[in-house]
């Protein structure tokens, strides 16, 4: 306490001199070095610290991130301690934990079907390249001395080459693309190693052996512990795009046509939309590595994840859509109040009907099970779509034709009305009208998505849902229009 | 000759036998699976057939790639055959010719600027986790025997598992993915490592020289034999999505108002904006890898990468605009022909207009100079949309508001008309104000094409086009409205 008054009483002290000019004399170029690295410090202590606090809303918004990382580090650990305490050093096992810890730090991918991928091309690539090291070094031993660099060069030469083009094409690139990197080390690595051919045998053995230890590991931490399925996250993210397209194009109608203020939450669900535009690459890639995975869950070795990438296009199509949309709800050029009320219920009806179809697939997706009532609900919203045209057919009313053929006696009408109180009527209407027909395009797109789920059904032999048969029977289908 | 006369005798006898009843007696379980295998092997020759003519394909399109794999091939030889010609087979050289090989594989890409982002990541990550690996080495020496494992392990753990959330980091994922594993490799390898601490200095001087052995080689191959500089691919891809946006515009512009069939060209000029809709993925990895790339051609070390990747995103808002417009051509409700030729003038006007900006735009992104007339083109181009406005608000003429107010009185009065041979007029009219309506759009996403050139052109300083002064006084100024 006494410590603490004291050094309170000096600060107290120097309080009065301690203005900028007064501290001047003591602030030389030590102290101007000394302010600086504060600076520095302080800059970065607070980079540092924003990348920590961004990493742990990552691992609060998807703790199985975490998991990941402690699993690569147990398995890392795993295999780290199990060379450790008995090693391999002899003559060639100096290498041999080597290829272990570098399998798994290469092999461990977040999602099963990525380490699959990766263990089945490693070692059917390292076994490959390996015999075919082999017999070329078999075939440059027996030409002599002097030939033999000279065939080992090529040999490396022509193969890697081969590899690498291998890679640029897209079929070979989505499946194999790790496996020709890795040929290509190998191969070089046997071609340039100096032992004799029975050695290599044995280091080829060795290596095999400690790359299958790897594998084996990894395969089996990452489908023990808390698994992440590819298959799954495709699945998952496919159904949940539905989910964020119902939930803008809701958002996109109720904003156009609400009455008071925009609310926060609605802007924030009308974005859904960004993210079915951008998922493309990530979908991809996951129905990519689902192919490698095994039956797991609900999901067969030959799921048809090519299909999920069909709908995801079929989404994509949509978005485009309530892309454009959306511009046209906060353009400034708005419709007059009576017309959007005229309009309204009909558009309404029309999109959340559309919402009901996209909501129903959703579900369809999510339980894999066909949906009984998806019928009744595509032709009610053909039907709501069907009476909003025909509302906006009923806008204009006569002489329509007529004056557009002659330009001249149009331009001369529009000229007197623009006199008069009536504004120029396509103007007040146009918003309206793109809202509308990009309403009905954006049903029509839906359509689209309703295939693409039906063919997945078909081939992925969902099952009818429980309550298919009564619901059927039911009289909503007195709304099923000719459409 | 004579051989050849009795073979073909010899047919000619068989022929009369040879129809499949005759065979039959032959083609027994040897005669099934002959034909098996015949047919599986030409499937097999097939597919190779295709996979081949396929690549064959990728190569005239892109020489470049093959001159890649060349450079590969040419970079793996060199490695091998220096270490193979004086091997550094010692205590720890064993290793030393498998680092400099495995740092080609691995390091050698496609683009510059990625085999930068690798060479250097690997080099740092090494020379860290290294430095890591033998101090945690130090500390875990002097703890005993029995704490040793223990101390190792769970550095392998603590470091392995930050190390590898640090990859899930979106900031650290785009610049430092590959030295996170490389840390995590190094790290592991070094405490694996059975070696005493004197040992590991001089290994790691070995790996460490080996490495960089490995990697300034493989900077010298990429950039000295025709490097693939990834600025320049982004700068190219860019200017070239430009190009393909506006040839897009141009072919449904056309199609639309066309008068005769549709052309095939026209269809595949028309497909231009789907490139531009999925280069997404390919521009982030590209800006990514640029960023590594030191002063190239017109480029400098700090050019804003960051900037082309805002102006493809508004070229792709450009392109979901194009996209909606192309179903609306595809589309069976078409405007009566009187009406489409009314505003086909006008149409066709605003989008030659709107092409214009985006050539001249690809013209400034591609010869890195300011355009002294883009000015001018924007006015052109806005004064054109506003005509075509004009001439849409000029379409229907009176009594509209009063209309639509009134519901039922419209429906009585639609009723009246739909009698008469006079068709419900907004129906007709409905698809051409669609296509006007994006049209108007269109433009004014390329406004925010034209922002994004602009603050490019400003960031990366670009110097007026030669011919500025001239043209800025020509006549063509009296196009320019007051937007």
């Amino acid at each position: 306490m006494a410590n603490k008054a004291s050094s309170r009483l000096e600060w107290r002290i120097n309080v009065p001199d301690g203005t900028s000019k007064v501290l001047e004399p003591e602030s030389g170029a030590v102290g101007k070095i000394w302010v600086g690295l504060k600076g520095c410090m302080g800059i970065i202590v607070w980079k540092v610290w924003r990348v920590l606090e961004h990493a742990w809303h990552i691992g609060v918004a998807d703790p199985r991130k975490v998991i990941h990382c402690i699993k690569v580090g147990l398995a890392l650990s795993i295999v780290s301690l199990f060379y450790y305490m008995r090693p391999l050093y002899d003559d060639f096992g100096g290498n041999s934990a080597m290829w272990a810890v570098m399998t798994v730090v290469v092999v461990f991918e977040y999602t099963v079907g990525a380490t699959f991928y990766k263990c089945i091309n490693r070692v059917i690539a390292t076994f490959l390249a390996g015999a075919l090291g082999v017999g070329i070094h078999l075939v440059a031993e027996q030409s002599g001395d002097q030939l033999k660099p000279i065939i080992l060069g090529i040999s490396v030469f022509l193969f890697a080459s081969a590899a690498t083009f291998s890679r640029f094409i897209p079929s070979v690139k989505a499946r194999f693309d790790y496996g020709a990197m890795i040929f290509i080390l190998t191969f070089s690595l046997v071609s340039v190693s100096g032992y004799r051919v029975v050695e290599l045998f044995e280091l080829a053995h060795l290596r095999l052996s400690t790359i299958a230890i790897g594998t084996s590991l990894c395969i089996l931490v990452t489908m023990l512990f808390c698994p992440v399925w590819a298959g799954c996250e495709l699945h998952h993210l496919i159904h949940q795009n539905m989910e964020k397209l119902a939930d803008s194009l809701d958002g996109c109608v109720t904003e156009y046509f609400k009455e008071n203020g925009s609310e926060k939450d609605l802007n924030k669900k009308m974005q859904g939309y960004k993210c079915v535009l951008n998922s493309k690459a990530a979908e991809e890639s996951m129905a990519n590595f689902a192919r490698w995975e095994p039956t797991h869950g609900r999901f067969n070795f030959r799921h048809p994840w090519k299909q999920y990438l069909k709908i995801g296009a079929s989404l994509r199509n949509c978005a485009y859509c309530i892309e454009t949309l959306n511009s046209c709800i906060s353009s400034e050029n708005q419709a007059p109040p009576c017309l959007r009320k005229h309009f309204s219920n009909k558009c309404m009806k029309a999109s959340s009907y559309s919402i009901n179809v996209l909501k129903e697939l959703a579900i369809t997706i999510k339980k894999m099970k066909k949906s009984s009532n998806i019928d009744v609900k595509v032709a009610e919203m053909n039907f709501a779509v069907e009476e909003l045209v025909d509302a906006l057919k009923s806008l204009p009313t006569t002489h329509f034709i007529a004056t557009t053929t002659g330009e001249e006696s149009t331009k001369a009408k529009v000229e007197g009305v623009e006199g008069s109180e009536y504004p120029s009527p396509i103007t007040k209407v146009l918003p309206l009208v793109k809202v509308v027909s990009l309403m009905v395009e954006i049903t029509t797109r839906i359509g689209g998505v309703v295939n693409a789920v039906e063919e997945l059904a078909r081939l992925a032999e969902f099952k009818a849902a429980k309550d298919g048969k009564p619901k059927q029977n039911q009289p909503t289908d007195k709304l099923v229009s000719d459409h």
